[in-house]
């Protein structure tokens, strides 16, 4: 994996770039939609890729292993094969759904038994077996397995957590520059920097994982119900310390609002399930402010969704319509909303790199968030 | 509207003709995809044009009525701009969606009060509050308003529910021909010949439609609990009396069997929620027979999901994947079932049609028959 740093905006941290992967290109800063078990909830291949532009999705590796499971993705030739996409994925560690989903969890020096939360069968995750899975998922980004601590940790968890995924990363990286990948392109591992809310913590963190000299950092633990500003001074002292020429993801990172901001402090690369789980929920993100879509108030609205929306879906059905689909239950507004929702994510970020290679990002970023903040 | 009849098949009784509505042709043999409420369930409006070429769609007037409601279908110009969809449309009269769904019915002379399923509320139809609801919506054909006596009806309630369903149409007819379109295109209304499995009711019943000299006729009724082989019978007995130069139209069939079968009886237009419904409970309809895709026999099958199909779903995913789909619970699965289901059905009659007009249909539908029937 290459990056290339293209541009960095004066009167913020925020940067415009490239990086080069076996399976494609990435312009950054990017959002990648989440394909929790190879499957972009409710949204086709070809929409994803004509209609979305998107250029990198995500796997979640502790629900692939459970499903499909390592045999038919192994047979399948990796992840992009079975799901027939050609283009980059990062596939997350499993640490975060193993504290989150699995039950009977235990932790351990050794790694992290669960039971698994479809069939209760039982499993052990180490830093080694992590990498292992991921290299048979295939994915071009594979993420260090991490202990994701609670928002709301005292300093002593916190850094004991630290301390843990510290020495874990120390096995991943081990584990993991000592395979191969399995089909014959690149795969590349990034570090989570964790330390919850604590300045000191993230950056110790910020600094360890530099030791590695890898390709890219993440940035692990945040948007757990602390407050934004809170998060976004985590960033500000990770980024601080972070090197200049490496893409850094910011994971599970958030609202439109969070991702500005978040790009202004110098963040790279986004996920989270927020434009699919809420557009499934009937709540749209637009250029113009927030949707409830089954608020009666769209009921005789023959307005497009979204008149300055980038994909076909905003101009070709209204909000009357889209509101009637979720009033009646049919299963096309969860998926008509997913696809506006996704297309607006990809377009916010390729209007930041714009702006940020054309030199007014701040002053746009400003004005952006008053909108996409705002309820309409 | 308009039916060129362009050829009769010589050994058996199917017909490959051309509709002309005020929203476009219809090529016959046609099935039509169930848009319940506006929606064909999991299908974008744009793979229902340009993959699976539907030609004409179906709406459904008690759900249409209940949700969103004649306010907004006449504020918003009719269902096809409520629904963005430019081509034909084709309404039931809801009277088969009353005696299945709605609660508290009853049938008097002069119409059918209900509760709504959604909300309790009380509701009356009569053939003409039907007639001027399906004026509303603005379907290109509308159906007449009748009774659907179930599969088991004895002869006498069957003779009786045809009465009533006789007197209704005198009195559909009256309404519609008494009014107008109300958005500026033409729209037709079909009779339903009805009469249960009693040979005599369904004579009479479509000598009886003849004398309004409507542009097309349905045979309702049928697939309703008896066997293949009568629902057969039936068709035969009506279709020996309906006037060769209008369309027939046999209700809610049915497998791909059944479509083929009816075909060579010279039925012209079917509709079913079978490719949908079925699709979303992970049943495949090929060309080379059915498929449970949730059979563990397809998990590590990577070959495409129909490598014959007619649509991008076909080629693009595999067996493997679409079980994976499924198991996983992921939306993703219904809908690409549902747009290769649909696909395979409009493929299905756009060959039979293409035979018909070459002059082999019989020997091609014998073989097909066997194929599409068969469990793979």
């Amino acid at each position: 994996m290459e990056f290339k740093l293209l541009g960095t905006d004066l009167q913020s941290q925020a940067r415009a770039g490239l990086i080069t992967t076996d399976h494609g290109q990435i312009e950054t800063p990017i959002f990648m939609p989440v394909g929790t078990v190879g499957s972009v909830k409710g949204v086709l291949h070809r929409e994803l890729e004509n209609d979305i532009k998107a250029q990198i999705i995500l796997g979640n590796t502790y629900h692939l292993y459970l499903r499909p499971g390592l045999d038919v993705l192994k047979q399948a030739g990796g992840l992009h094969k079975f799901a027939s996409w050609n283009r980059p994925i990062l596939t997350d560690s499993g640490g975060y759904q193993v504290f989150s989903l699995a039950d009977m969890r235990k932790l351990t020096a050794q790694g992290a038994s669960f039971r698994s939360h479809i069939d209760g069968s039982a499993h052990l995750f180490t830093p080694e077996s992590v990498m292992d899975i991921q290299r048979v998922i295939g994915a071009d980004i594979v993420m260090a397995f991490d202990e994701c601590p609670p928002g709301d940790a005292d300093y002593d968890y916190a850094k004991k957590s630290l301390d843990l995924t510290e020495r874990w990363l120390d096995r991943c990286v081990q584990r993991f520059d000592s395979t191969e990948p399995h089909y014959g392109y690149s795969q590349t591992l990034f570090p989570i920097i964790q330390g919850c809310v604590y300045s000191d913590l993230r950056k110790r963190a910020a600094e360890n994982v530099q030791k590695y000299n890898r390709d890219g950092y993440a940035i692990g633990g945040l948007s757990v119900g602390e407050p934004a500003e809170v998060m976004y001074q985590m960033v500000e002292v990770v980024n601080g310390i972070l090197p200049k020429d490496k893409p850094r993801y910011l994971m599970g990172v958030g609202t439109p609002e969070n991702i500005l901001e978040s790009i202004a402090l110098g963040v790279d690369m986004f996920d989270c399930v927020m434009p699919t789980r809420n557009g499934r929920n009937g709540m749209l993100f637009t250029s113009e402010g927030i949707i409830n879509i089954r608020n009666k108030k769209w009921q005789n609205d023959f307005s497009p969704i979204d008149p300055f929306g980038p994909t076909f879906v905003d101009s070709r059905y209204t909000k009357a319509y889209l509101r009637h689909l979720f009033i009646a239950k049919e299963m096309l507004g969860p998926q008509i909303a997913s696809i506006h929702n996704l297309g607006f994510y990809l377009w916010l970020v390729k209007e930041a790199r714009r702006h940020i290679l054309e030199g007014d990002f701040l002053a746009w970023k400003n004005e952006m968030v008053k909108k996409v903040s705002r309820r309409l």
